[in-house]
C-alpha cells in the first residue's frame, strides 16, 4: 500500500511554515505510520516573495493568490486553513472546500468558536471531515484524547490553561515579582506576546478554545457569546505575593462544567467561564509554568485526566495540524466533529455564575479609621458571605491598608 | 446511520465487569457517538455462578466455557480479551480471533510484551486490528496520543510512572516516613497491591508496559527480555529522607531512549530501563502522588508531552476498553498496530546501561575509623566516578555511619 495524499496549504506565516518543513523533515517516517506519501502540492499566501525559513523552493509547488481556489484545485486532496481570523478569508476557504467534498484541516480556533456549530453541519452534510487538533492546545493532542480516548466517559468539567502567553507572564511575576506591565513588555521583546497584547492578556484567545473543549466535551454547539471572561491584566504583583502567602498560585483558567439543571428536568446546564484562578500550590496547574498549556478533565469513568505541554509555538502547532493530516490518510473520517452528529448538539442554557457557589479572592484597599474591619464583615454578613480567611496586610502610615480575603 | 457492533467479551474479573458496566451506563452517549449501538451478546469465564456486581442477567447472554470458542462465535463481531496473563487462554483466544479476521480488543500487558511482535504480524497479515489502549496506563488514552496525536514526530524519548502500586507506595512512605514493609501491608489491604506482590514492586508490570511504549514510540517489536529491571523492594525510609534532604522525591520510572549508534552509522541503540529514580522536588512527575500513572514523551516537534491519570482500576481499564471499541465501531482500523507495519519493526540492539552516563545516588553505611572518607573518594577516583554532593549522616555512637552521595 501507497498511496498519495496531495495537500494545499492555505497561509504561509509561522504555522504553515512549520508544517510544510514537518512534512518534508518527517516524511519516510510519517509515510510508514500512514501507509501514505504526504506530499504538499499547492499553497497559497499573501505574498510569493516574502523571505521564509523553509527548504523548498516555491516554483515546485502550485500558487494560488486567492485561497479560495484551493477548494476546487483537482491537484488538492486536502486543505489545510492556516490562515486564522474567525471571518474573511479562512471562513470562505473552508466552506467552500467542504462544498467541494473536500477534507479541511484547520488550526483556527476563533473560525470554530464563533461559526463552529454551522461548519460541522456542513461536514456531515457534504460528508468531508473537519480537523482542528492545533485549534486547541496547540501541540496537545486533546481532540484525539478528548473525543476518541475517552469516548466512553460522560465528561462533567473541564479546566484548562489555554493561554501560554498568559501563563508566562502569571509565572514570571511569580518568579520575578515584577508588574504585570514589566513582565507583559518583557514578553512582546521574547515574541510569546504580541504588539496588541488584548487577544491573550483579556482571555479572548483562551475563551475561543474553552467553547470548543465544551463543545467536545459536552456535545453542544460551540458558543462563545456565552462564556463569562476576565483577563490578566488587573493582576498586581501585590495579588501574586498574597496569593503564595495563603497557599496558591494564580493561573489564568477556562472552566466548563455541565450539570443537570435544578429547576427543569431533563435539561442541563452549561457554565463557561475564563479567569484567573486561585490554584493550591501543590495541584499539578500549579506545576504548569511558562508557555505550556495544560488541560484538566473530568469523566466518569476515567476519573480526573491531565495532560500538559506546548500550547502554541510553530513546531507544536504544526506537529497537531500533521496529526490530522496523517488521520485522514489512515481512514479515520467518520467521527463527529464535536463528538456527536451536528444534527445532535444541543444549545445549552448559559448558567449564572453565582449559581455555582464558588469561592472568591477579594483585596481591598481600605482606609485605616476605627470600624472599618466591622464595616466590612458587617456588609459580607448581610450579603451572606463567609469569610475563609482575612489577611490584613503591613503598610507604611498614611496609606491606606490592604485586608486579603478567601470567601467561603 | 445506526449499526450494531455485538461484542463477546472473555474475562469477567474486576475489569470485564467494567465494560460490561459501563457499555451498559454510557449506552445511550456511546452510541451517539459512535453511530454505533454496542452491544454485548456473548461472554466467557470460569464460573457461570460467581457472585459478580454488574446488573444484566447472563442468561440473556450467550455463555462461552473455552473463550477460544468466542473467535469463531457467528453473533460476535468483535472480541475483548480481559482474561489476562502472556501465555494460556489469553493467547489461543486472541490468535484464534485474528485467523479468524475478527478485530479484537485486549487490556493484556504481558501477551503483547512477550508475543506483541507475532501477534502484530498477525493482525496485519488477517487485516483484523488490534486494540490495546487499556494495556498500558490504564485509562490514560497513550496509544492514540502516540501513535495517532504524535504521528508527525520522531519520538526521542519516554519516560513514565507505570505502576500505580508502587507510585502508592513510594509517595505513602514519603508522606509518612514509614518503612516499604509498613507500606506494602498497608497497600494489600488497602486491594493496592496483591497478595504475591513481585509483578508490581519487583517492576515486572512497569516494565511490560515500557516494553509497549517502546514498540509505539519507536517502531521496534516489543522486547521485554531487553529491559533491566529493578524495582523498589530494596527503598529503605532513609532513602525517600534522604532524597527529600538533596531536594529530589524518589519514583519507579520505565524509561527508554533510541539513540543512533555511535559505532555503527545509520543504526540505533535501544535503551530501556525500569528503576526507581531521582526526581527533582518541582518536576511534574514528583507531583505526581498515589495511585496515579504518568507518561513523559519528548519528540522532535511536540517537545515534552505529558499526562497524568488513573492507571489502572475498574472503571480507568474499562473507560480505555471502550474507547478502542468505540475505535472500531469508527471505522478507524487502519492504524498499524506499533505505528508502523510489523513488517518493519526493527529489533533493535540493546544499549548497556553504561552507556548513558546516568547519575546515581549511593547510600553507605561505613564504620567510622580514621580516613574511611579518604578510602571511599579514592576508590571513586579510580573508577573515574565524580561526586555531585556528600552527605554525611548523624549517627548513634557505636552505629555505623551513613554516607549519601550523588554522582555526576
Amino acid at each position: 500500500m501507497s498511496a498519495i495524499l496531495r495537500v494545499g496549504i492555505a497561509g504561509l506565516g509561522t504555522v504553515g511554515c512549520g508544517v510544510v518543513t514537518l512534512l518534508q523533515e518527517n516524511r519516510d517516517i510519517i509515510h510508514r505510520r500512514s501507509g501514505t506519501d504526504i506530499i504538499v502540492t499547492a499553497i497559497s499566501a499573501r505574498d510569493k516573495n516574502k523571505k521564509r525559513d523553509i527548504k523548498i523552493s516555491l516554483d515546485d509547488i502550485k500558487w494560488h493568490d486567492d485561497p479560495a481556489d484551493m477548494a476546487a484545485d483537482p491537484d488538492v486532496d486536502l486543505v489545510v486553513e492556516v490562515i486564522g481570523g474567525e471571518d474573511g478569508a479562512a471562513k470562505i476557504l473552508v466552506e467552500n472546500a467542504l462544498n467541494h467534498h473536500k477534507p479541511v484541516v484547520t488550526a483556527n480556533k476563533a473560525l470554530l468558536a464563533h461559526h463552529g456549530g454551522m461548519l460541522a453541519k456542513l461536514s456531515d452534510e457534504k460528508q468531508s471531515p473537519l480537523y482542528y487538533e492545533a485549534a486547541i492546545a496547540g501541540g496537545i493532542p486533546i481532540v484525539k484524547s478528548l473525543r476518541e480516548g475517552l469516548a466512553g466517559n460522560q465528561i462533567r468539567s473541564i479546566a484548562g490553561i489555554l493561554n501560554g502567553t498568559c501563563n508566562y507572564i502569571l509565572s514570571e511575576m511569580e518568579r520575578t515579582g515584577a508588574s504585570f506591565e514589566e513582565v507583559l513588555t518583557q514578553a512582546q521583546a521574547l515574541g510569546y506576546a504580541e504588539a496588541n497584547p488584548s487577544f491573550d492578556v483579556d482571555g479572548i484567545d483562551a475563551a475561543h478554545k474553552l467553547s470548543l473543549l465544551s463543545a467536545l466535551a459536552f456535545g453542544v454547539e460551540p458558543n462563545f457569546d456565552a462564556i463569562e471572561i476576565n483577563g490578566i491584566r488587573e493582576i498586581s504583583a501585590e495579588d501574586i505575593q498574597s496569593a503564595q502567602t495563603l497557599g496558591y498560585k494564580i493561573r489564568l483558567l477556562g472552566q466548563a462544567e455541565y450539570k443537570p439543571d435544578s429547576k427543569s428536568s431533563g435539561t442541563y446546564k452549561l457554565h463557561q467561564k475564563v479567569s484567573p484562578v486561585l490554584v493550591p500550590k501543590d495541584h499539578i496547574l500549579a506545576g504548569v509554568t511558562g508557555v505550556l498549556n495544560a488541560v484538566y478533565i473530568c469523566g466518569d469513568y476515567i476519573g480526573n485526566y491531565i495532560s500538559v505541554g506546548a500550547g502554541a509555538g510553530q513546531k507544536a502547532t504544526a506537529s497537531a495540524v500533521v496529526a490530522d493530516i496523517v488521520d485522514y490518510a489512515c481512514g479515520a473520517t467518520n467521527r463527529p466533529v464535536f463528538s456527536v452528529p451536528a444534527k445532535d448538539l444541543t444549545r445549552a442554557k448559559p448558567a449564572a455564575t453565582e449559581a455555582l457557589n464558588l469561592r472568591y479572592y477579594v483585596r481591598l484597599n481600605v482606609l485605616d479609621r476605627p470600624g472599618i474591619l466591622a464595616d466590612l464583615s458587617n456588609i459580607l454578613k448581610n450579603h451572606n458571605v463567609s469569610i475563609e480567611t482575612l489577611i490584613q496586610l503591613g503598610r507604611d502610615p498614611d496609606q491606606p491598608v490592604g485586608i486579603i480575603l478567601t470567601t467561603h
